[in-house]
This record gives structure tokens, sequence and C-alpha cells, in this order.
């Protein structure tokens, strides 16, 4: 493709709507534009980068025996009520009449359609396992959609979903699909990891995400620095604090004035003690229920484990208002005693003794205070936030806090679905059971959006090369120069023909335009045809990641391309 | 792929729903399943086809020097309130308000966005021409969706738009889209015309509709048994008859007494006269407005050119309470003299003398009635259907009448929507001109239901083999037998390591389920390891379209095969 006649609209200047970098630098680098509130076009380079990931993901998908198959955006109620889910999705599902009066809506996701497809064209064991997917655009109408590709309305997804007949069978069909999604985002050219993860309102029992690692992510992975262990801070599980060997002698309870002192911080300083020895009492509403959550000084609720261990829809932490019209007691000032609504309380507070609590009383707190001796607490759970302190639960080992971009989710569904929309089949036994099944889900707009967020400098975007819109770009430095064109048409040509995606920049521009422009959209590898061909008849090739610099002479360009791009694409 | 892990539900019998051929057959052969009324969901084998067709389009475009880029299918209100389209596009669009207020529709076509996307990013004749397309699943709410993919609301398509700047380069541009849809015709192996066609409320002035070539298409065409001419029943032309050199003495007007005679036939042998010698009068509403229009008794009106002729947006025949209300005479015995209601002829009436016409009064007709003597008509033009009774209007030929389906259609369609927009730019002497535009589209998943409807026979679809979901099908009719089960996998490794897409029958089916299966798919060469192997150790290879066979040894097998399609598949 030549620059001159392709659709590329780089800017000098960031827009004012973006915030995160991909979002800028897919901008700049004419790779999308903004249609209307988080939906966009793809450019042409911006639709190339999707369609290799795409590819890689076909590829992959297919290797591991699923089939692609392609199901409708426009969706019936009918299935959604069946399902349960047309009152229980919330108004990112859009929902519309169509002129016949038919209730619709366009699918964000895919679980009825293809289980109505299964349940009626599929009725015996001996067509298990089936694993089918999808590459599709998809739809949410997202109330504040933001960071470009990030988090927009609309946006291009693969969605999985298999069946199978037993649990051992479901088991071997997830592994398949882990082993594949490492495998796709290895392709890609990405650093990743795929962590333990929460399987949200969706269901099921088993369930990762795939995790492309960026200092911009907004998700925070918990890793173990030595065995494979990953998971989300929202599913991320330590090593529980040994217990003392000795119980210490149980002080007596002291009541402190501490006058003006709310925050863990000030009480401790006061009281000369450690974060550690006091148990702070949260208010949190799960499902718009108040409850206290009483947790180690220094440690910080997970709302996930919250509402998980109360088997509850939506935790969130009440405001001073609602602590106050729960408890009585002003905020700052709260402990475990004599509360009247229930408490639950992090597990880590039944190795602590003579610990601070507040006194729900304005301006005091109780010191050596003791469970099971002054209170007591209805539910014990793991409820709160991991941290570089802890240790690894499967290994004991050092654990890293890292942040990463949710590119992938696999999850085993059970039998959700299956049952609530009577899909089912006949076992060797000729007995009726429901499919157990999977879903697996990739976000192949969000993907190149995390690549850039990961692979980017300060001149612009650096692409891996397996995802890279094109692999090289040569750079014409006098295209009224016929020597010069000569050199650039013979690279260009050459390139293409062993099917090499190259990008030539033959338009009549000053050279710093040109080299500004090859860094803003990162093509993997630069090509000059420049000064040194003027003077001793070399090409530059360059290497955006590195910036490393090699000269070779015209007639080897080409195959010494050839060679580097062949050594660093791996299947 | 192995038929036994395929989602490939075919089917003994027809279902209901089905009308059309390629409707039944792709439900038969597990292509598609119905998941509301005109939305399908594409199964592998149905998916499969459509890959084909995208990726000949996709290379063919690309030659041609388009870009593909991919815009929104949720567009806003605002771009369609501009082009004047969000009140003229009927009840197809589907329009909806988002959660946050905003009208927007399920976009049907991408004029408004593309003409948006161009004003804002593109400035200069130096970035001219451009050619863009995409493709992409499009949504319009049919009021009565039905033939299966031939005419469902949510279809694949691929659209293009160009931008010149310049007539002489919108010329050139069309010229290469021209090219280029032949190709992409000729590459999927179908019988196909480009023919001349009508703009319809698009707009433009220049338009060719292709056409693939069935018996149960619902478009007609007129083609030239000689020459190139071809075109749309809606446009087509004859030549014009010649006046006869000398002009007929012109016999004194007569009222004859008609009675019950009103159609054409019964009027003419009452009056021994040929149909060629008596002027029909019809009364037709125009936009609501009636006006008559006549024309030669064996002539029928072809209500496009009518609706054109006058600059109207709809034409259509009254019916006989609407006749008499517009003329006071009962239908039957209509004719030009007197009427109140303006009157528009066929120019083919120009050559005509002493002809025969209603008398305006029941039961009576005129005889040796004579234009110009006897009545005036206010306007004359082209208004009926060319017959194959005509001449062909570029070299005066024999004409055929044949049936087709519209599988694309490429449109100048000048400056409407730049204008609309204000999408301008930099000519080369600094003034700002309108964008000249062009549009291209084809119906992807439409062009696999008429390569359907143009290549079946009683027991299945018959590809041609560049768009079948696989070129082999391998039957194992013994999978229980080791040696039958290694030579079909010897075979279909074979053919699989050599790109070639096949299929392999695995199942622990009787053979005659395998065969009917393998005809109803239509899969274009059929390789059997059955009997004959069996016997002396061969193999069978049949051609689905003409039931040829071969035998071949096994060892040979996959070297015949790879020369007999690399012969048909001509690039």
């Amino acid at each position: 493709m030549r620059f001159s006649q392709l659709l590329l609209p780089t800017l000098k200047e960031t827009p004012a709507e973006a915030e995160v970098v991909s979002h800028k630098l897919m901008l700049r680098a004419g790779f999308i534009r903004k249609l209307t509130s988080g939906v966009y076009s793809y450019l042409p380079l911006g639709l190339a980068a999707i369609r290799r990931v795409e590819n890689i993901i076909r590829e992959e998908m297919n290797r591991a025996g699923a089939q692609e198959l392609l199901m409708p955006m426009v969706q019936p109620a009918d299935l959604w009520i069946e399902s349960g889910r047309w009152e229980k999705y919330g108004p990112e599902l859009l929902r519309f009449t169509d002129r016949n009066g038919r209730q619709s809506c366009l699918g964000p996701t895919h679980e009825e359609v293809i289980t109505d497809l299964v349940r009626k064209n599929i009725h015996s064991y001996r067509n298990l396992p089936l694993n089918l997917y999808q590459i599709q655009t998809k739809f949410r109408d997202e109330i504040r959609p933001r960071f470009g590709l990030m988090r927009g309305r609309e946006f291009i997804m693969k969605d999985g979903y298999s069946f199978d007949a037993s649990e051992k069978d479901v088991e071997i069909t997830y592994e398949k699909m882990y082993e594949a999604y490492n495998r796709i985002f290895s392709r890609c050219g990405l650093a990743f990891r795929a962590v333990e993860a929460d399987t949200g309102t969706i269901g099921g029992s088993f369930s990762h995400e795939f995790m492309v690692l960026a200092e911009t992510g907004e998700d925070t992975l918990v890793i173990c620095k030595e065995c494979s262990y990953a998971a989300n801070m929202e599913k991320a599980r330590a090593m529980e604090q040994e217990s003392p060997d000795e119980k210490p002698e149980l002080l007596p309870l002291e009541k402190i004035e501490t006058p003006g002192k709310r925050k863990v911080q000030a009480v401790t300083e006061f009281l000369s003690i450690s974060p550690k020895n006091l148990i702070k009492t949260m208010v949190y509403l799960v499902d718009s229920k108040p409850l206290a959550v009483l947790l180690r000084g220094d440690h910080e609720v997970q709302p996930v484990k919250l509402k998980n261990l109360l088997n509850g829809v939506e935790a969130e932490l009440a405001d001073d208002k609602q602590v106050f019209d729960a408890t009585g007691v002003p905020s700052g000032y709260l402990g475990p005693m004599g509360l009247k609504i229930p408490v639950v309380a992090d597990r880590e507070i039944t190795a602590m003794h003579n610990f601070a609590i507040g006194a729900n009383e304005k301006k005091y707190h109780y010191i050596n205070a003791n469970l099971g001796r002054d209170f007591e607490v209805a539910t014990i759970g793991d409820l709160r936030m991991v941290t570089e302190e802890d240790r690894c639960p499967h290994c004991g080992s050092n654990l890293e806090l890292t942040k990463g971009i949710e590119v992938g989710h696999i999850f085993k569904l059970g039998t959700n679905y299956s049952e609530a929309l009577k899909a089912t089949f006949l076992d060797n036994q000729g007995m009726e059971n429901s499919y157990i099944m999977g879903c697996y889900g990739i976000g192949v707009s969000r993907t190149v959006a995390a690549a850039i967020e990961q692979n980017y400098d300060k001149d612009g975007i650096i692409f891996p090369l397996p995802i890279a819109p094109f692999q090289v770009i040569v750079l014409n430095l006098s295209p009224s120069a016929k020597k010069f064109t000569e050199a650039a048409e013979t690279i260009y040509d050459g390139l293409g023909k062993n099917s090499i995606d190259v990008l030539l920049d033959d338009r009549d521009e000053r050279p710093g335009i040109k080299f500004k422009d090859a860094d803003l959209i990162g093509i993997p590898y630069r090509v000059t045809v420049g000064k040194s061909f003027e003077k001793n008849g070399t090409i530059e090739i360059k290497e955006r990641a590195n910036g490393q610099t090699i000269s070779v002479e015209l007639h080897e360009t080409v195959d010494r391309l050839l060679e580097i791009i062949r050594q660093k694409m791996v299947r």
C-alpha cells in the first residue's frame, strides 16, 4: 500500500477527547475516528491491526477444535425472557420494538442464542463435545463510554461457547481453551498473565481472565514471584496468617477518650499502637442492606469477596449518613460491640488479641478488646484485598501486585443456561441431561488498544510484529529523484512478492514528517532510502522497538528483512 | 474438518417455512437456522461459503485500489437529519433512542457516515481519488422478510464509496469498479450479467446491476443476442420503430358499438384488427394524481419509466373505482378524446395511424382514430416494457428476456450527499468543490443464496468450486475397518497439507446417508473409499456438477485432485 493513496490521517496534536494512551495514539495515528459517544470507525490501519488479531484467534480456536459460525446481532426478547435475563440485564442491553411490534435487543452476548441453536439441532452425546465461536461486532449501551476502544459501546468480540456431556469433559474443553488463549496472546506478541478470576453475575464455578500487563491497566493482579499462582485482586487469596503458638494473656478491656481521632492512622498514633493491633469496622450495603465488616487496621475490604460470601449481587461502601442511619454512631468511632446490624469479619482478625476498636460512642475507643470475650461475629471469611506483605496461597513465596488490562475471559458456566432453556441431550444410557457449558470471550478491538497501552513511547506506538498493520514501512526521502524512487519501489515490490505487508511512504513531504509518522504509527521495521543511499548506496533498516539500526546494500535489503521477520514470527 | 465433529445438522424433510430453492436447501443442508423473522444464524458451512465470497470481494476491491475500513452499525440521527434521510427513509430504518436519550439508528447503508468521515479528514485534491469499502452485517426492518437469505432483515453486505475530484475521474473509478465486479462474480464461478439499471431513490446518473442468472429470479433482464447491451427491464430500451415511409391516408373516424368488449383481445377480435392497431388507455396514479397513459394494444406499461418521465416518486395502476372517479368512464371503454386528466403516451403510438381507441362511453369504441387530428398528447416518451419482438437499441439485433437475481449494484451518486453534508475539498486551483461520489454494493449473503438458485438439482446444492465451503468431501464407507480408515485419513491429510479444504465423513452411518448428505451440501468433488477399494484397491472421484466419475489408485488420489482443482481455480 502507498501512503499517498491511503486514508491515514495522522495528527500532530492529541485531540482533547482522549484520556488514555491507546486512545490518544489511535486517534493521532489515524487508526480510529469517533462517530458518536463510544462508537468508532476503524480506518484502514486500525482495521488491519484488528484483522491480524482476529486471524490469530481464528487459527488457534480452529486448532483447538472449535468451529466458527456467526449468530445474529438482533435477537428476539423471547429467549432472554426464557433465560431470565430480560429482567436481570441492566440498561446496557439495548432493547427495541421492531416495526412488527416484536420486542428485540442488540445482542451484547450470545448465551441464549447459542443454547437455543444447540437444543434445536443436537440431541445426542455422540455429537459432543461441541465448541462454537464467532467474531462479531457487539453493542452494549454503556452509560459512560470512555478511553476509546478500551470501553466503547460498539466493539468487536470473539465469543465462544462449549457444550459437554460430563464434568470430566468440560474440564478437558476448559483446559484446551486455556491453552488456546495462552497461544493466542503469545502469538500476538503481548506480555500477559492468565489469572484466576471472579465469575461475576454470569455465574459458574471456574474462571480465568487473560490480562495484558500495562501500568495503565484498571485491574490489579496478584502474582506469585515463584510459582504459577496469579489472580485478579477480586479473587486473589493469601496464605493464612498463623496464629501465635501461645495465646497471649487477655488484658482487661479499657475505654479511652480519643477526641477527633477517627481515621486508623490518627487513632493508632494517638494510642501508640500498630494499625495491625486495631480492628476497623466498616459499614457496607449489600443489596441495599447495611452490615458491619471487621478487618485489621492495615487491610482493605475487597467488595466482590464480600458480596460473594453473602451471596449478594452488589456490595458498596456506606456513606457517613448511611452509617449513622444504620448504627446511630458517627463514622470513625464504630466498633463491633453491641451493634444492631449483622457483623461479618475478615478471617485475619481471628489471630488477633488485645486490639483496639471503636466504642460506638463519639470520641471513644476501646483497647484490649478480644473476639469471643467482648463480642461475637456471625460470619467469618476472606474479605480483604491481598497486599505485597502477603504470601502465595500455593507456595508461600512473596507476592507481587501489578496492573493489567482484561482482554480475555474463560468461564465454566455449568448448567445455568442449559437448565433455564431446557437444553438437553441423551447420554450413552439414553438418559436426558442438561449440557454442561463453558464460555470464552476475547475483546478483539480491546486487545489492539491494550497492545498499545503496553507498547509505546513518547514518539508513538511500538507494535508487536504479529499484529502490526504493516510489518515494514519504506521511506522514500526523495520521491522526486528517480534513483531513490527506483530503489524504494524495488524494496517495496520485493517485500510484497514475499507476502510481507509493506507500506511505502511515497508522499511529497519533508523527511522529518515521514520519520515522525513512521514512529507514530509504530510499524516494526523502517527502511529508509535517504542520505546514506545518496552517499554510498546503502539502505538503513531500523527496528522501532529498540532503535537498533543496520546499514545494508540495496540488493540485500529484502533478504535481510525476510530473515529478520521470519525469525521473529514464530507460530 | 471431520463430519462427526461438525455442527452440520442436515434434514431429510424441507421445513414448511421455506418457499424458494435456496432457502429450502440452505436449511436442509444445515447452512443456516432461523432465529427470528428474517434473521438467521450462519452455521459453519454457511459461514464458510460466505467467507469465500468475502475473500474474493476483498482481493478484487484491493486490486482495484480500494481500501477496507469498518464503520459502526449504530449511527447517530444527526447525520441522517443533515442528509435529509431521517425523514425520507421509511420504516426499514430501525430507529431507537439510547439510554442517554440520543436518537440513533442501525445503519442500513453508510453514505452519511462515510461522507462525514471524509469531510473531517480529507481536504485536498492530492488525497483523491479515494475509494473505501467495508464488509458488514446490516439491518433493514423489512415488513415482510422472506425467501431466507434472499430477502432477510439482517444480512452481510459489502458497501463501498468513492470520492473523486472531477467527472472524468469518477468515470475512471466507476469503470474500475465495473471491472472489479465482473471479476468478482466471474471468480465466484457464477453465470451473471451486468445490466443498465434505474438509479431508484438513491439518485445519481449512472448505474449497473449485477444479476446472477436464475430461472427463479425476481428481476427480468433484457439482453441483446449479438452485442453487449443488457439492461434491467425497468431501464431497458428498444430500437425505435421506424415510421412507414409514406404516411397512409387518414380514414374518417367511426364510432362502433362494442357491447361487453372491454379487454384488448376481445375488442380487436370483435373488430377483426390486430392489437397493434389499437391504442389502449390506462389510468395510473403518479404520486396519487391520476393520469392517462396511451400505448399500443400489445404493449405493457413499465411503471418506473412512467414515474421517471414525470419526475414522480411512485406510479401505480388505478383500480376500476379510481378510473371511474377520475374520468367518469367505466374501465374498458376509456380513450384519449376529451379526457379531463393529463394524457401521456408511449412514443410507439406516434408511428400509428387509423387505430382503434375507446370512446369514453360505455359499449363504444372508435376506429380510424389519428393522433394530431382527433386528439393531442401532452407528454410522449418511452413508457413501455421491452418485449422479445423488439430490437437492440445499440445494434438492432434480436433481444432475449431472462430472469436474474440482483447481487451487486454500482451507482454514480454525483454530489447528492457531498452537497447535503457540505463535504468539500480544495482543487488544484485552491477552489472549494464538492466531492463527486460513487457507491458500490454487493449482497454477500445474498450472493451465496443466488449461487444456489443457479446451481442445484433434485439432490441438493451444486456449489461452484470457488465458493464451496469445502472443495472435497472424503467418504469413508467403513469407518470401523482399519484399512478404509487409513486410506481415508491418508487422502484427508494429503489434501489438507496442500491447502485444500476437505471434509472427512467419518460418521458411523450407512453409505446411503453419506452419499445423500454429500450431494445435499453440494461439495464439488466427492472421494469415496468404498466397495471398489475393498475389491481392487481403487478410489472413486466424482464431480458433483456433472456426475462424472473416475477411478484412481489410492497413492495417486491426492495428486489427481490437486491437478483437477488447480485447473478449475483460475484467479
